[in-house]
């Protein structure tokens, strides 16, 4: 895909000369987000800075057939910002304004590159709430989140983003603004626009401005790590919890080789871990009222002690909280950092969990690969990171992927599926057959033709 | 439309002789559901009993482009079970199976035929909750509920039908058979077709089943009726309640005719009304621990004495709150012996609730119409009664609904609107240009194509 002058000239007539790049650098660095190691550059790179920008822009990719990739703080896990068949890199920077925090209606009315953390902390200081914490919440932003349907640590309790997205202005990719719904609470009003366009990975249109519901804050919480001698165990701890009537605000869980590589990785974690301890649960119970937090740790404590686990340790200060807060969300920049790696981003019932873990690992001993895996284990949402380590690369390229296949068959099998939170993207699309019969397929193909008849927005993703 | 001998007899082969009815009384009988005084019946109604038994159908009907209309308890308040082009009326009633609680995963396995109000009772055997309660629980079907994407009291906090709907097994209009998603709690894999399909009012595909999250039971409530002076003051006491940091279980609004109807209405319900009262909150609060909720009565009545108030009624025995209750849930019905009537299913953002009570109150008076207000408040939605009472049928049919246009165009001015839980249907659809731009209601029919190219599922409905 060559963009000639013509078309240059264009694009720098609708955002400005200073807002088109096509030097190198700037091109190889939004051609890369945080999927594995791969790059993609687009051919050039523009940042807008409103709808009606984009509208121009994607009239204009239309007539030329050129691809456009809206791409965020490049956080992804599953590829979604690449420009993987090159064409427009729509950086959404710009699009970095909080347009109002309504008080009195609990809602925020935000542009999509507003950084997660930065949205959240403008929230808070209202006295207000917005639950959905993405581990990259402090780089991410929120239209990714929006596109991706990104979870968290706290969607066990609270829900995913999905859950707060009330309404987004779109530019769709024949060039139309439309506002997908309404700004309330409930809705039934024709088709649900909304909710098709949240997880779309930017393959239905471009979000321009997003309405979240927030809730009033919570004031307190307890924070304790259960450490289990058996892995096992843990995953099965995490469904009797909820069957004792607690839902936590975080129940998270670390195979041993995940927390160990961490505490190599972030310097000054004073946490210790016994030989034999197989994994942990980080368990985290919110709420006003610190006196029932405590009766519903008791309660947990009661739940895990019919298990085999070590000496829980509880966070008695914030500095403690926020030490084991950093270990957890560490754990994907510490395999990183350890070894090449792919991650898979596995759902299944919460049940199922121990079933999905001693099957990865028995699939891991077949193409003799080692897994570690962590994750949001309240939602049955397990990350599966998969080590090259000692691999060849021909092992690596030819018997692994073979690997990832089983372990989604066995995902699938369990009624569960290939994403919980990650989205499918450029990495998992040729898995998509394992998740949906072939006219479920061609019906999402349709579908994306409605929106997009010329193909132009993100191809290459999603559907195989 | 005819359907033939020939017709008939493919169907009576699909789902047995004693499941097609050509007769009067019963086409009527499933012509008409709670959607003021329609009748419109199907030519045939078909009882299937399974997804395979749909699916022969629909092959046939889009054959001989047949419409089909599926047919669940006929509650529905905006007509989506009306067979409005004659054709198939699939009555649902067969699939009337709760097919697993499953209590390691918190999830239920329903056909669409079962009583929502049994499928609640089922769970709640096992400890486990459903919480959304539409007014007509006790006789809908929880699959019109999904179709619907109903709504209800305890919506305010727990979310309406779309926010417990996992997975759905749902028949394509070309006979198709796919499960929409997976059994988890969270997705993004792919387009979101469950919550397309939700709400989606029998238009997109026939629901044979349903996976619904369910979460541990509450064991608590407290319940209050506050009585205020003026109707706008009780609007503003919701939004202030949820800015003191509360989210009740229920916040129900009631004008004072909604009220005095009710009581001249149900017998034995001991509520006293003051003459000079223009409005009530019903307020409930829920919770394991009785000794917060009462904490939060308190602030809630902190809260509400803020404005001009009588004495504040608290239900203090179970019979007490039954009694409050059906007070509550018989409001349609009360209105509905009062006068022939239209219900409009108003949604705004709820700190703009007064400015839209206000509105139609002069709205009323411009075209010189009657109006009793009441609904869930919490949640911005206020179902508003238009009586026809002494008004000409000239009147009733040619000035009202200008009067009606004007007050939808208030609530989208507002930010909300044109339906909260009831659905658009048939009687609302000729309003949709106001919540809805060209480009957006093309795009919108251009989906329903997706699904069903021939037109024959449900003609007639959600689309102008």
């Amino acid at each position: 895909m060559q963009l000639n002058s013509e078309i240059l000239s264009k694009l720098e007539n609708i955002v400005g000369q200073s807002f088109v790049f096509t030097d190198e650098e700037t091109r190889n660095h939004f051609g890369q987000d945080e999927t594995e190691d791969y790059v993609f550059p687009p051919n050039v790179v523009v940042k807008p800075s409103t709808a009606i920008e984009i509208s121009k822009i994607l009239k204009i990719a239309n007539q030329y057939k050129i691809p456009v990739v809206p791409i965020g703080a490049r956080t992804g896990l599953s590829g979604g910002a690449l420009s993987v068949q090159g064409g427009i890199g729509l950086s959404m920077e710009r699009f970095n304004k909080i347009l109002n925090i309504d008080e009195q209606n609990l809602q925020v009315i935000t542009e999509p590159g507003v950084i997660t953390q930065v949205l959240r902390e403008a929230v808070a200081e209202k006295g207000l709430f917005y639950p959905v914490d993405p581990s990259s919440m402090g780089s991410c932003f929120i239209g990714g989140n929006v596109a991706e349907n990104s979870g968290g640590a706290r969607a066990v309790k609270y829900g995913v983003t999905k859950d707060y997205v009330l309404n987004l202005e779109v530019v769709l990719p024949t060039g139309e603004i439309i506002w997908t719904g309404a700004n309330t609470l409930k809705n039934s009003t024709g088709y649900n626009l909304t909710q098709l366009m949240v997880g779309s990975e930017g393959t239905l249109g471009i979000i321009t401005k997003i309405v979240l519901k927030l809730i009033p804050i919570q004031k307190h919480n307890v924070l304790m790590l259960v450490p289990f001698y058996k892995a096992e165990e843990a995953c099965e701890a995490v469904s009797a919890i909820f069957r004792a009537g607690i839902v936590p605000s975080a129940l998270e869980f670390m195979e041993r080789d995940a927390i160990d590589w961490t505490l190599q990785f972030v310097e000054g974690l004073n946490v210790q871990v016994k030989s034999d301890i197989q994994a942990h649960l980080l368990i985290e119970v919110d709420g006003n009222y610190p006196e029932i937090l405590m009766a519903e740790a008791e309660k947990i404590m009661n739940v895990v002690e019919q298990f085999q686990i070590d000496d829980i340790l509880f966070a008695d200060t914030e500095d403690e909280k926020k030490a084991l807060w950093k270990m957890r969300r560490s754990v994907a920049e510490a395999v990183k950092a350890h070894s090449v790696y792919k991650e898979e981003d596995t759902v299944v019932p919460r049940y199922e969990l121990p079933k999905l873990l001693n099957g990865i690992k028995n699939i891991g001993r077949k193409y003799g690969f080692q897994s570690v895996c962590y994750g949001h284990a309240g939602d049955g949402n397990l990350h599966v990171n998969i080590i090259k380590g000692n691999l060849s690369d021909e092992n690596w390229k030819m018997e692994v992927p073979k690997g990832i296949r089983e372990i989604f068959e066995l995902t699938v099998s369990l009624n569960g599926t290939l994403s919980g939170e990650h989205g499918i993207g450029f990495v998992q699309k040729d898995f998509m057959d394992i998740a949906f019969s072939k006219p479920h397929l061609e019906l999402m193909e349709r579908l994306k033709y409605v929106f997009d008849p010329n193909g132009i927005l993100n191809p290459g993703k999603i559907l195989p």
